[in-house]
């Protein structure tokens, strides 16, 4: 994608990219996006899951969100999504830094109304979420999908900034006899917790079990 | 904190809290935050590092960063923390959620120009996002605060947003056949990983082998 100044990287630029795989491997690698956008003035930011299809992301939610009724009106909104790879533990506070990859992505959106598209988004954001788990449950019926609004937000403009690697430091620190390096963090699932009123005597799914995001 | 229509609790306020110890926790309980604010009519949303001392944020990075200079001048400012605590699994798409513990603060920002008061909020940060590593490593120096901008956001308004436990469902869905439950996720730390250009023999200090955040 082509940089305007919405996107240009001023900072750090050789951290960024407007590489559309790049960006589109960042959105995949996370599940919670944060949608940026204002009302008379004042700005919100609001977390909130998604689907992708191409350059476009999928959102959901109550059709009583302040969120979603204000961008299906086509306000102009602001999307990001970051996953943290680490603490960079440098010799001096000044260099200290995070490993990460983060997509900012601006656009509009709009309101999906046929049930058809509306169920396909939901399938789209629920696989995205844990892939797998849509075959397994009851789809959302005629009421559910009435209660819930889709918006699909097409992406006009993104970029992608990533850091990896060990701390920079000054040449003259790195005499100082700090312990300097990465700390990797890591979103990871733990042991299922099934439902106490299950009765069913179901086994965890493989995908639960091997539940992997970033 | 007493809510105005912009913390107003709409959907499932029984989620919700505006009890200043509840908002203070969450914020604790993580380093990163979104950062909205409009330029021109376009919202950005911008992940950054954070310090917190009672209801002000410390927020920093080079005095370059088209952030730091937009808030500064003291525009309307929303963040956003989050916590993912992990994927509720119910028996209905519909049904699905997340375990979370979240904050959306508002408020406007400050440039803090004495270098004492700099190096303090500094500091906060630091100790915010992993303690004790402060006193390790060297300070910054006269030339490293002039280029980086240090601003205090006071919350003037906030509320979190809070959910756990199993799923609900609808009462006819629990005889289906499916797993539901809670899949808990967590950010955890991994195996430190020393700078290849260490060569001090320092060992890996105690605050990085035991880090634990949220």
């Amino acid at each position: 994608m082509k940089p305007t100044a919405r996107t240009q990287l001023r900072r750090l630029p050789e951290r960024g990219s407007h590489d559309l795989e790049t960006i589109h491997a960042v959105l995949d690698a996370a599940f919670l996006a944060h949608v940026g956008f204002s009302v008379n003035g004042q700005p919100f930011v609001i977390p909130t899951l998604y689907g992708r299809d191409g350059d476009t992301l999928y959102l959901h939610g109550s059709a009583a969100s302040r969120m979603l009724r204000e961008l299906e009106t086509g306000v102009a909104a602001c999307v990001n999504v970051t996953v943290v790879d680490g603490l960079v533990l440098a010799r001096s506070a000044f260099h200290h830094s995070m490993n990460y990859r983060s997509v900012v992505a601006f656009g509009t959106a709009r309101k999906i109304n046929e049930p058809e598209r509306k169920t396909q988004a939901l399938r789209l954001i629920s696989e995205h979420l844990i892939a797998g788990r849509w075959d397994d449950v009851r789809k959302p019926n005629e009421k559910e999908l009435k209660a819930t609004t889709v918006l699909e937000f097409s992406i006009e403009e993104a970029s992608a900034k990533i850091r990896t690697g060990p701390p920079g430091d000054e040449d003259e620190d790195y005499a100082l006899s700090v312990w300097a390096g990465i700390l990797p963090l890591q979103l990871e699932a733990k042991a299922p917790v099934p439902d106490p009123l299950m009765t069913n005597g179901a086994s965890v799914p493989e995908y639960v079990l091997r539940y992997r995001k970033a």
